[in-house]
């Protein structure tokens, strides 16, 4: 635990009660479980979506890369490995926002014995959703993205033969990242989901693997969670094995 | 099919693309599942919840009854039976409010082969949420209220030994009504979930079962679905046998 220096925790005027309701929230179109199905049609604009936040993950129409969207910008990782700028018009199938409005900041590194994903969640309500910026050097990271989908067969069926994977060391970038609580299951990616985009915004994707070298954590709590479920939504059926696989690239 | 009245349906202004998006969503605060384990403490007050909509059900602090919430009115039906109007300071544990524009409007009685939730299903995406205003005579409707808890006892208990059950025979009223898609199963109640208040405004509760004589039929369809998770928020634990179990007042 002394191996963490917290900078600055709960700063006052960053307190949920201060902050304007509409910003406490962390909104999403469809589920995870449509998109594991094969529903890659994107439905909402980025334009539309910006309305609830500036920063998130998701992808595109047509599973076309992992989508990262920081400070109001948004990146496309597609399976080459190029990191692309994506217009407001483009459309998701999947993706959640927030504005970004941390309360918590911390600095970790490697030398301690506790993992940096405890070392987060060690800062967060595991019953409620957060925002998670890590930003810094990291000593290796491994990203993937997957390719543009013509049918919509399902999620993990891409990952098995379609996903390429990208093996990154001593570099420089920030991942965006989501915590949702477990009993979300089904409608987002219960525990830690990262993206991550370089600093020079050349390259990135989903997030398998991180080791900070240095890096500052900045955690935005949400005290509220919004789906949009657009005309024709498919649901799918759950598979949570499956889902964790999907997520850990296997 | 031909047994009901079809008298509008997609009152093209207003169809979804042309109502303000906030007046499509249906929000709640806290989780079904959360409520049945015993979290009974109203977190959030009606007036903040009116911002959301003038149309829901649920409960009040302590789990005080039944709430229904018409027109931007409310009203405890407490398990004496005796309705009465509630303030907007008072606070809520778990509901689910939403702004009422109607789509569909259906008139239904019980002289078709095809019960009456199925009448109502057939209009509805079952994959989407839908809130569903009931109005007129009902030859036959059972409802339920249940005792303010001074301590956290998990509601299949209180229902099993503290419930108290209403018979209306040929009785004039409203029931508001949500349609919650399968996958938000622990979030909310999936199906049907019905509060009633009759016409004088003087008795209520929770629906077991109802029959109408001649009602009509509103039909809102919400696109959006919002949870608020207060601060300290316990999740409890799912139990879908359980929920409906007490849904049914068994």
């Amino acid at each position: 635990m002394r191996r963490f220096i917290l900078l600055a925790c709960l700063v006052a005027l960053a307190g949920c009660a201060t902050k304007p309701r509409e910003r406490e929230t962390l909104a999403q179109v469809s589920t995870i479980d449509s998109l594991m199905a094969g529903n890659y049609d994107g439905t909402v604009r980025l334009s539309r979506l910006y309305n609830y936040g500036d920063f998130g993950l998701g992808t595109l129409d047509r599973l076309d890369g992992e989508l990262i969207v920081l400070d109001g910008q948004a990146w496309q990782v597609p399976v080459s490995g190029e990191a692309r700028r994506v217009a407001p018009a483009e459309r998701t199938p999947f993706a959640a926002l927030t504005h970004f409005d941390p309360e918590t900041i911390l600095v970790i590194d490697n030398t301690s014995g506790i993992s940096p994903e405890q070392q987060v969640l060690n800062h967060l309500d595991p019953d409620r959703f957060a925002a998670i910026r890590v930003h810094g050097r990291f000593s290796s990271l491994r990203t993937r993205s997957v390719p543009r989908q013509e049918t919509n067969r399902p999620l993990p069926a891409v990952i098995a033969d379609g996903q390429k994977t990208f093996d990154f060391t001593d570099v420089e970038g920030t991942m965006v990242g989501l915590y949702c609580p477990a009993y979300v299951k089904g409608l987002n990616v219960p525990g830690f989901h990262f993206h991550f985009i370089t600093a020079d915004r050349t390259a990135g994707g989903h997030v398998l693997s991180w080791t900070p070298s240095s890096v500052v954590v900045a955690i935005d709590d949400a005290s509220t969670f919004t789906m949009l479920i657009p005309d024709g939504f498919a649901p799918g059926a759950g598979d949570d094995k499956a889902l964790e696989a999907v997520e850990k690239g296997k």
